[in-house]
Order: structure tokens, then sequence, then C-alpha cells
């Protein structure tokens, strides 16, 4: 949690501001006193974060304004700042025998909008990341099929396009959680997912071409890493939304989203999407590979295992405040965060500020685009006392966000993945934020 | 402009290609014979890529398949493929007389859909890019105000905040094409121009913060850096659209853009959305800073320049062909490209293939947004004819994009800045693309 530098900041103040004696009667704590109005600037009330006087005068100037700083193309492909240093993507040690078998969470408590940005989007591996050489890089189309075909990327490229914002997520996001809170922020609670505008073909133009015969059902995608990563894909999905995706957010995909080429099932598990897409087989039935029968199933209550839950079902966070980002001081605050659902657009979202007994509608702001995340606010004049916030979220579809307590009712005590029921942060009197759960 | 490996292809192909017996006959030149059908797949006839013949047969097992690769936050900040080097911005050296005051250009023939990567958008200093630290930066607000105030970026955050897809552009992007083609390909031609969502607080939001005195008609925006860059911006548009933007694409703003904040005028030219803001005066007229007499108005043919000509207007250009994407085969090919327009929506694109002679339409692709690039796409079966490929976007006011000849005949043989016109791909028997002009 990053400390707030009271001291050092109003040592900076001091420097900053040239004539001090105009400055009497500064008073930071009227930011504490003063509403900062309503979402949107309807009503708007005097607010004084540094109140300058009534002179016109501006700060001094700063040494950067005094020296000529870096030329054009210094960093022909640009990265961020020096002091943007820890928005970085974490990994946790322990949740996982080797990290090429593992997962990286987003930083989501830094993230602002709906877009994350390529190098701070989730990893998971089963077998690493491939160096693949695109050149050398094929996907083979074969099976249940008039005409096996093998695809060249040039040749890829030459379809028709489209390109949609869409959210990816890992099922097991937030499966720490299902007995108990164990992960200290956002980072760890919610960082298996991130959105992303994703180019690419779609599969249902492909299966045009090789022309799936009757009896073709299911499509087998197999990847080109060290795992061989392969799910089972039934032909309804597969020509209904499945891209083959070779770019995110406008640039070739990065190594570690599946370069040169992925499958993306939007709103599926994101394990579905299978990265360094080499081979797509037509079948009749499933196959029950390894990671659709010791992975990516739910074992239930009475011993059974759901199998090919695919839908990532409609779920919200709040971004702010969160462990990350604590409140520092009393007064207006925006509570900030985002939902998704796999099963189409969010619809609503409520806040709550007493773990649940009472919700207000948070309006939506920004896109509210099908199957990828959706931001919402709420503004809230606090005056410190203890709170436990929470949001829920409900889909075009009707379906609510669930308590854990129901998803527990459900679906018993054994589960990892799809958690995606109502969480909460407990933020204390003095502003700082802790992940609770609550019986 | 990339080399075609068709040797080298064929060389891998028969390498990947496990049973050649199986694969007699295979001829990549069915790709060129048949149709692929049009966009969105209604109607997509055969093409075979590759033909497998009549086996089941995947290729040969990659390299990359046998091996492991790199495991989680090998890159916590991630970065694109080794292969894609040369997806850069790049810069012209003789266009400007040092590189602390140039530009760099966005590799818009590599990117696709609507969003640019942080780290390839386009570059404009006037001298050179400040290292700003956040903790020390502020923002005053003063002049005709009631109380002037200064924030910090813990401050602004905590506004209510929102977060636009919007472009951005150079009002010299084609600048250097006023007197004749001077520039080999699209990132030079057009790329002076990108699209981001950007994040911030309203500027109407701070300004009801500081109560704006009945006279306030203008806002001075001044930037940190060196050049203490500056414009006058009247107060209709500072109440309307714009924004104090700290993240793009949802991270923190790139020190190119602006770090720790920028302005955000959308739709209006590049440089009004002074990056590295630090000072926003209120005042009763326009300032006349150097930026705005020394550059950034238009000398007209009677001696007079056009000054505060704030918006860019309707534009637009075809993508993919461009000099660096020539059409390797005959056949179908998909010919896109993106329209954008400061004054809003786009409307409608048209392409032409006989240099303006006939025109039809080119539907738009995903989504359509104000002030953001906008997609086209127009599915043509290429037999090898020499082709002048135009398109001319029309926006929601029924603006339609001029012609050269048109625009001249109105703005005279001075100008640098604000050529919108319609732009001309040459291309050849053999696939290769130029940039011309028509007379």
């Amino acid at each position: 949690m990053p400390g707030f530098k009271r001291a050092e900041e109003n040592r900076l103040l001091s420097r900053l501001i040239k004539d001090g004696d105009q400055l009497k009667g500064l008073d930071r704590r009227l930011f504490l006193k003063q509403a900062i109005g309503t979402l949107g600037g309807a009503s708007v009330a005097a607010l004084s974060p540094m109140a300058l006087g009534n002179a016109n005068l501006p700060p001094n100037v700063p040494s950067w304004t005094s020296s000529l700083g870096e030329g054009v193309v210094s960093n022909p492909y640009g990265m961020p700042s020096k002091y943007e240093a820890d928005t970085i993507r974490r990994t946790v040690p322990w949740l996982t025998a080797d990290p090429i078998s593992s997962i990286s969470f987003s930083p989501l408590h830094k993230l602002k909008g709906i877009i994350t940005p390529n190098g701070l989007v989730f990893e998971r591996y089963h077998a690493g990341v491939p160096t693949i050489n695109p050149d050398e890089h094929r996907l083979i189309i074969h099976g249940l099929v008039e005409r096996p075909l093998i695809f060249t990327m040039d040749q890829l490229r030459r379809f028709p396009s489209v390109s949609e914002i869409k959210f990816l997520e890992c099922p097991a996001n937030g499966g720490m959680e299902w007995r108990g809170p164990q992960m200290e922020g956002l980072q760890f609670t919610h960082g298996m997912v991130s959105c992303c505008e994703w180019t690419g073909v779609k599969l249902s133009t492909l299966l045009e071409e090789v022309g799936v015969k009757p009896e073709g059902k299911w499509v087998l995608a197999e990847g080109a890493d060290g795992a061989a990563m392969s799910r089972s894909i039934p032909m309804e999905k597969a020509l209904d939304d499945t891209l083959i995706v070779y770019a995110q957010n406008g640039e070739a995909l990065r190594p570690e989203q599946g370069y040169p080429i992925r499958l993306l099932n939007p709103g599926w598990e994101g394990n579905t999407s299978i990265k360094w897409l080499r081979r797509l087989e037509i079948g009749d039935k499933p196959w029950y590979h390894r990671e659709e029968t010791s992975k990516y199933t739910d074992l239930m209550p009475d011993g059974r295992s759901r199998e090919f839950t695919w839908v990532q079902e409609c779920n919200s966070v709040v971004t702010s405040p969160c462990p990350e980002n604590p409140w520092m001081e009393k007064g207006w605050h925006e509570i900030e965060g985002f939902a998704w659902s796999g099963h189409g657009k969010i619809k609503a979202v409520d806040v709550s500020l007493d773990g649940g007994a009472t919700w207000q509608n948070a309006p939506l702001k920004g896109l509210v685009l099908s199957k990828a995340l959706t931001r919402f606010s709420f503004m809230f004049k606090w005056d410190g006392q203890p709170l436990l916030i929470q949001s829920r979220a409900m889909d075009e579809t009707g379906y609510v966000q669930p308590t854990l307590k129901q998803l527990r009712a459900e679906r018993g005590g054994n589960s990892i993945y799809h958690k995606n029921s109502i969480h909460t942060w407990q933020v204390k009197e003095d502003g700082s934020v802790f992940n609770v759960q609550l019986s």
C-alpha cells in the first residue's frame, strides 16, 4: 500500500508556491468540508483544494520547464514513466509449483476506463510463452470438413477482419476466495481479468472455407505451446462469435497473449481462447483432453463434477477504494468499479455501504458493450464512519450477481472456478481498506 | 517495404507438411482463383489457401511445441514480440531542425481496429519530453475566477472521472503533401493521428470549483515543458467536452503524451491539447502566444492568415493496400481504412478504384464513435488491373471530404495545416502501391 507522503507534500507545496504570505490560511482541510458535487457535474458546490488567496499567481517555474527534454523517437516504441514502475503484473509464488504453468495478475487498482493496456494484461500459461516465428506459423483446419486447409499468417490477414472490445477472464479469478479471504488487495482478488480491442477473422468465415460436414458438431482448438493446450468448443459457439485473433489494442498480439494468433471465445473461460493456435479439428463429440478433465471442471457437493462450464457469469468489483487505494481524507469520493458478464451487456449495478443491508443504484459510465468491462460510479461523502462496500451487477439476461452464501449453497465447498459472488471491502475509520468476507 | 518471401515460404511449407505425397496437387494459386466472399460472411465461396488432400493430417510438430517457454512475470510490463521490431514510430530527419522540436509518425500500416497502443502513439514536442515527478506536479487555475486553486494529482483523481475514446491529430498531418506527393508511405502521409481511450476530469467540473467570473471568456492552457507550450481555448469549448486527462488506454499517460496530466480538446488540433499541463488562466480575450501566431495559422492567398482553425475536419485514408502493404496476389482483398472527424461521428465512406470517376459505399465496421477513428471496409476481387484507390468520408454534419483541387481553390498554395483532402494510392499491375496526386 503506497504511503501518503503528507509531510513531503507540504514541503513541496511550500517550495512551489512563490509568495507564502498570500497563502496564509491555506487549508487543505477545506477539501474535506465541501461538497464536490454529483457525477456529471450537475450541481457542484465550492471546493478548495488549495486556496491561492486573491492573487493571480502561478506557482514557481519547475525545473523541467527551464530545461529541454528528450527528442522524438528516443523511444521508437514508447514505455511508461519511471514514476509508474509499480504499475506491473505480479504473481503469487505459493500459488503454483512453477512459473511456466502459472498466472500473473493485472494491477486493476491502477487502471482506468475499460481498456487494459497490452503490457498489463494478465498472463496464464501451461508451459510458458513460446517464441514463435510468424513466417513459420501455420493454422490447419481438418477433421470432418470438405476441404482441409492450411493457412499462413498472410493468408489469414486476407480475410475480412473484425475488431471487438471484449473482456478475457480466467475462471480461477477469485478462486482463492471460496473458503475465506486470502488475498490482500484487488490485484490478487480480481486481477485475472482484462479487456482489449481484439482484431481478427471470424471463425465462422474460415469454417465456411473448409466446409464443415453435417456430422461436425465440435471444434478442437490446439495451441503451439509446449503444453499443446487444447479445448473442445461446440459448433454453436464457433459459428456465433468466436474469432481467430492476430491483434490486440491495434498492434500484433503480445507473445504472452498467443502471438501470432489465438482463438477468442468472447465471454467464455479464458482457457478456451487457445493461444498460439495451430490446429482446429472438426469432430462429432468433445475430446475430453487433459485440460478439460484434470482442470476446468467444478467438483460439486454430491461428488459429481460440472463440465464445460464455459460462460463467465456476471461479476463486478469496486476498484476504488480498495486495499491499494485507501481513502486518505474525509469528504466526497467516487466509489468506482467495473462489472462484466459473459452473457452480454451489463444492465445495472448497485452499491451497498453496509455489507448488503441496503443498496443504491450506481450509474454506468462510458461505453456499455456486450462481454466487455463496464464502469460504474457512485459519489459518496464519507464522514469517517466504517463501511462495508459491495457492488452487485445485473446483466441484460436479468441474472443478478449472487452472494458467496448463495453460491456456496449451490456449489458446495470444493470449487476453484467461477467464483463470481459479491465482494466486500471493509473501510476503517482511518480510511484503510481490507478484504473481508461476511458470514 | 517488406519483401514477400515466396521462396522461403515454399521451403517452409514443404518442411512443415509431413506427407508430401498426400499433398500433390497442392496449389497456392487456388487462392487466386476463388472468391472468399463478402464482408460479414453472407456468401463465402470455396477458397483453398493450402489444400491438404483428403487426409486428416496436422503439420509436423514445430520446435516451440516440444519445448518450454518463459514463465509468468518474465516481463512484469510486457512488450511486443521480437518479430514485430519494425512496428515502431519513425521520424523524418529533414523535416525539422532538431528532434526536441519535431514529430514522430505512428505506423498506421501495421495497426488494426481503432485503438492505438500507447507505445505507438505519434509524438510532437516543442522542447522535448520533460521528466516530471507527479508528486511535485501541480495544476493551478487562476485569473478571472472567484477562487484560484492549486490541485495536486491526488486531488485531481478525487473528482468524478470520465473515459472516452477520441482521436488526436496534429494539424500538420499530411501537410507535406500540399504541393505534390512527398512521402513514400502511409506512416508518413497520415501518421500524425492516433486514437486512445482517455480518462480524466471534465474541465467544466474544475471550472465550477474555481468559479469563472462573468467576463471570463477564454482559457490559457500552459504546459510544464521547456517550451511552456500554450494555447488559448474559448470558454465554449472548455465547458463542452474538454478533459483534464491523466490516463490513456487504461494506464497512466505516457511521458510523451503529457505525463502526469494533459488537456484534451476532442476533435481539435492536437497542439491545443496542452501536454504536461500546469496552468490554466481565465481571461476575457485570447493571448496570441507564440504558438498561435508563429505556428498554427493558415496563410491564405490574399496574404491574410486564418487563425484559431481548431477543428480537424473530416478525413480518411486507405490503410490496406498502401505502399507498405502491397498486394502480393490477385483475387479477393479487403480494402480497409479509417475515417475521422473533429465535428462528430462518421456517417459514411465511399471508395473509388478509378481515381474518383466512380464511387461505391464502403460499409463502416466496429464502433462508430464521435471524434474517434472509424473503420471502413470494401471487399474487392483484383484481377491485376492498375488502380487509383481513394476514400471519401462524410461526417454527421453532412460535410464531405474535399479533393485537393477543391481545397487548394479555397486555401491557395501556402498552407501547411489542415490538409484533409482525398488521398490517392496507385496500385500497379504487380501489386506495388505508390503515393500519387491526380491533377
